[in-house]
């Protein structure tokens, strides 16, 4: 059968039609369980409540930002106004907004969920393991399908629109710009409010975590809210898009053959699909594992993908056999590197037990340890990112010139194919995290605790693995996004009559010059960032003090006096926000002077230097994160002293410094590559026009 | 005047035995300095047998190893020796083994009078700052000039002998193979003593810093002296000798025009007597202030360097201004690289100060503080780097093919132009820091001690500027390795008759492959090294707390009883040897695997992965590792609450961390780089004929 592209189109509007109605499906699900207890539901009322505030909050800065952003591209891209026909700048202009406001409606609707689905997860856990597990995950999955299908929805009706995949470039960049909000943003909240709840809570006053005295207790839960539900979302809806259309851009300059196009809309909505089949098979089975049945949920989703697309390419007699190789082997490396990220950060394997005992001698040598394991994690990752675009250059090299970048890019398509799964995967986590703190403050008992305590755990687990994941997504996307600058580059020198870029040599002083540059930004982003939480946790532990200082009766726990936990949240927001602009505005002018001095060629380096670094960095710090963090609950859990002991201290130190480098700067990184490398492929035409050495 | 090579040769000799003459005289001047107490010649006996065992230990080992690689020199390079000549694969093994033993003979006489000139400037400091001063870097200065005499002297005689630049490819290896046991081996060991002492001492026994009763104390002090004497002292040789070497391979490809070589070795020579002049001059003035002094006899060297090789371009017709602006332009930039190193870790500036404050919030915000702090300081280096390399190959670009390259090279030449007075400032800090030692143990007085301290302090801020300096040369040098390897592959490809390499293009495959598995390397490098100092310091914590145990009254100091220091040393040393090996091996089969499985295109990326990861971490951990040592010093003189605060405890902590960051790992990179460069150009014959993908 010959493949057509309006075909593909009608698969991938009827994959999302079938995402959304299982959506809401599950939304519903959830929202029916039944939930009693009175101070669960307050207090899950003011976890609501204050997410909602962040993200009114969050959205209405970047409506700002996007307006202006909306405006700078409208008058200059992709050429200036005053230079030719304005039809593509208000196209592009438009679709810079979509992409903000889809992401910005996906990460909406994950926290609508996830604030129903933790107390209900909580409350559920009473019965047993089975439907609180099934609770965590079906909340976490709408964000996923939600994810997942407002992407394919975007992309494939602004190109529908326009038919020109330049154009997307401007869609994919508004998630970008959103993302890096969402994801920095949220995870500058989420650790000010974790630190500063555990520096005055724990540390100085002796109470317990999540007692509802400390006000930043309930910053504390949205933050995970924040943080790793919108967050996390954003940050795969940009990897998704990004992916997409880069593979698009590329796919546009093979003239002549839509087959490739179809590929693309045809392998993402079967992506999906699998998803929906893989969420809907999660279930725990006789071994009671949340993990396993977590994992074993991604492998259908997996195979089912494989099954899938082999289909379609028996079908179809015009999709290569080539690009699905480099698909699946993408998806493969992908599963590969989560495991390999899952070997230094599960507390049943050696690493992490190694960093557990070093703690022993103090806090030094569990933060030398983890740092040093947390950098050799790197290496495994890395060479699974070398080895899957190597090979699908070379499986897709022998169809033609501009195949094998084409190549890599279905690579990265293939990897991204079970993001659905990986998202609920993900979103799974602050849900059972959050039920956890529900629990206990709904003085649930024991047994329920521990519960949550297993689904909390195995959500810990599962996050390493999903992170390991997605920062391999984002390389691999970012990679071909550097042949999608090089094409949107040629396009504009073609037009200029000028020399085209046959590629980027490192001999070539420009391009070494933008890869050393390029090497240091993503350091410089992830350092500003700690540096961010730092800050704006010292003016919460203020706060904090300033508290129990004065509110008569708090320090006590008198009946009836409660702190205010909106000042808490208010700080972490506004903080939040202050802090990550810097960071957003340097990598953009790093990105600017850049190409203003060195034109394309020096972007072309400098794209790659930000990739080395950035997937070295991003690796590192989550990897080391993930580990400290199960260190301290393998000590907690009763070994090397348990509670108290002197390892246990050390191994907090070793927490609170794995928080940041997890949860905001790590995952971060992705966003901070993904969007330099946006704001290069739509800048192009200005670097080749403008540079002083270019 | 036209000028001729030989006259270079002349004017190198020259240089060398004005060199060597000035290092006897300083010799015999600091030996005829007078010791008096018995306590200080004793303990400084100790020292002086404990570096001298080491590097009895060392150089055995580093023989076995030299042998081994020679004899697979002499067989497989430059070509196997079943294929073609022998005479050249005699030469290369040969120039191996004169740069494995030259740069041992300057490590032994570093450490020689290091150990002679400790005490001696810890009695002359009762007499006032000026003379201990003058015996401090005096003593440093004797290594500094052996090292750069020894390495212009041999790189001269071989090319005389020879008269082909790549088989000084095995001289520059050889000095490299010494450098990576000399400096990893050395930092290991000497990180080992400082962390086991300062555990087991200071935190369980609450006995002093240098208390004669702990038997690691002695150890402690030979670490001093192998790592930042003997180590540093092999690393500068290795970079000296690599950009000499790469400039001179390079000049080669560029045939017919003798002015190049004889620029280089002219530059080399005026550089070495700059650097004697600025020794000559270095004074403490009216202000009494040794890191002025120190700073000041830099400002010299630089200002002499620049000024008598523009009298070398007046006098010599042939010497081009366009490479003498590449000289100077990477002599400046190091300069300016060493002072944005000295914001980042000196305590009078703001950055140091921070740190010591956020220590008041617990050792979590130390580490985190600095590591941001670390990353962020890793900026101005790098691209002062590219900035340099981009000048460097714009000013030489116009002279014709290849010479934009030259360009890059002689930027590196003319930055290495001053290390003779880089390395004096450097071992001159090991000196005063055992005279620190030794003036508290021979109970020299308050006063003593606050001039030792003060000179010891001058000793740090000037460390971290010649790191900074030192890695920005490595940095230079690797880049034009990078150039030498190229010309050296495309020789063994137009004897093959095959395409030649004219780039390596990011886009390409192979480069690209290699680029991310080379981006990995020096992370697990340097996690390798400092997980060894980890696992070293374990094994002499054991053996300290064993003795406290067994030698009756050792811990109450009873008079004539003893510790044993021998055994500790025994196993710093032994320790620092074994864990070092598998690091090195690691680094060399990886280059192996790569080159064998994408051949020389996937090996020109693997460089670049490494240059643009290795000058990442090793700015990071040396700039971090002397902030934390420097917060941590700021508050011990009285500030955020002083000694025994909590700020302090977090200090410690941040500055054991830091320990084998900046003198283990962070350093070692360096040299790291260095040897994968090099190993990379040697090979590169059989790179090119037998790969599987290449």
């Amino acid at each position: 059968m010959e493949p057509q592209l309006h075909l593909f189109y009608a698969l991938s509007f009827l994959a999302v039609i079938l995402a959304f109605a299982f959506t809401v499906y599950l939304y519903l699900w959830v929202k029916r369980q039944k939930t009693q207890n009175a101070r669960i539901m307050e207090v899950s009322e003011l976890i609501r409540q204050g997410a909602n505030a962040f993200l009114r909050k969050e959205y209405r800065i970047l409506a700002i930002f996007a307006g202006v952003a909306a405006v700078v591209i409208f008058v200059l891209l992709p050429t200036p106004i005053w230079k030719g026909s304005i039809v593509n700048n208000i196209a592009i202009a438009l679709a810079y907004i979509a992409g903000t406001v889809l992401s910005a409606i996906a990460g909406k609707i994950g926290i609508l969920v996830a604030t129903l689905a933790n107390s209900r997860a909580a409350e559920s856990a009473q019965k047993g393991i089975k439907p609180a597990f099934l609770v965590g995950f079906r909340g976490g999955a709408v964000m996923g399908l939600a994810v997942v299908g407002f992407s394919l929805l975007g992309v494939a009706v602004v190109l529908l629109i326009v038919g020109d995949a330049t154009i997307l470039l401007g869609f994919s960049f508004g998630a970008s710009s959103l993302a890096l909000f969402a994801k920095a943003g949220g995870g500058i909240f989420t650790k000010t409010a974790d630190i500063s709840a555990d520096l005055t809570g724990k540390v100085e006053l002796g109470i317990p975590e999540d007692d509802p005295r400390n006000p930043a207790v309930i910053a504390d839960n949205v933050g995970d809210n924040v943080g790793d539900v919108a967050g996390m979302g954003a940050d795969l809806f940009d990897s998704n898009v990004a992916a997409m259309v880069s593979a698009l851009v590329i796919a546009q300059s093979l003239k002549g053959d839509w087959n490739n196009i179809s590929m693309i809309f045809c392998y993402a909505a079967l992506g999906l699909i699998a998803s929906i089949i893989g969420i809907a098979t999660a279930r725990i089975g006789k071994h009671g594992s949340p993990t396993r049945a977590l994992n074993s949920s991604t492998y259908v989703t997996t195979a089912v993908f494989i099954v899938l697309t082999a289909a379609a390419n028996l079908i179809f007699e015009g999709f290569s056999w080539r690009i699905w190789g480099a698909s699946v082997t993408g998806l493969l490396v992908g599963v590969i590197i989560g495991l390999t990220t899952d070997y230094f950060t599960d507390d049943s394997k050696p690493i992490v037990r190694r960093v557990a005992e070093a703690s022993n001698s103090g806090a030094a040598l569990t933060i030398l340890s983890g740092i040093s394991y947390g950098l050799i994690s790197a290496l495994p990752a890395m060479v699974g990112i070398a080895i899957s675009a190597f090979a699908s250059y070379f499986i897709c090299a022998p169809m033609g010139p501009g195949y094998a970048i084409f190549g890599i890019s279905m690579s990265a398509v293939g990897m991204l194919s079970i993001v659905g799964m990986i998202i609920s995967n993900d979103a799974y986590g602050p849900i059972v995290d959050n039920a956890r703190g529900l629990a206990e403050m709904g003085g649930l008992g024991e047994e329920t605790i521990r519960i949550a305590d297993e689904l909390d755990s195995a959500g810990n687990t599962v996050k390493a693995v999903t992170k390991g994941f997605s920062i391999a997504a984002a390389g691999l996307t970012v990679i071909s996004l550097l042949g999608a600058f090089m094409s949107e580059s040629n396009v504009v020198l073609a037009e200029a009559g000028r020399e085209l870029i046959t590629g980027f040599d490192i001999m070539n002083p420009n391009v070494f010059f933008g890869i050393l540059v390029g090497g240091a930004i993503p350091a410089v982003f992830s350092a500003m960032l700690i540096l961010g939480v730092d800050k704006n946790a010292q003016r919460m532990v203020a706060e904090i003090r300033h508290q129990f200082n004065t509110i008569v009766g708090l320090r006590e726990g008198k009946e009836g006096v409660k702190p205010d936990y909106d000042k808490c949240i208010d700080i972490a927001t506004s903080g939040a926000l202050k802090e990550l602009i810097p960071a957003g505005l340097m990598t953009i002018i790093a990105t600017l002077l850049v190409g203003f001095i060195g034109g394309p060629l020096s972007i072309g380096g400098f794209l790659l230097g930000n990739i080395v670094s950035g997937l070295l960095l991003a690796l590192f710090m989550s990897n080391s994160g993930g580990l400290w963090d199960n260190a301290k609950k393998y000590i907690e859990a009763g070994n090397e002293g348990g509670k108290g002991s002197d390892a246990h201290k050390a191994a907090v130190v070793g927490d609170t410094v794995g928080d940041p480098f997890k949860d905001t700067a790590g995952p971060s990184i992705n966003t901070q590559i993904t969007v330099v490398s946006l704001v290069a492929s739509l800048m192009s035409g200005l670097f080749v026009a403008f540079s002083l050495f270019g």
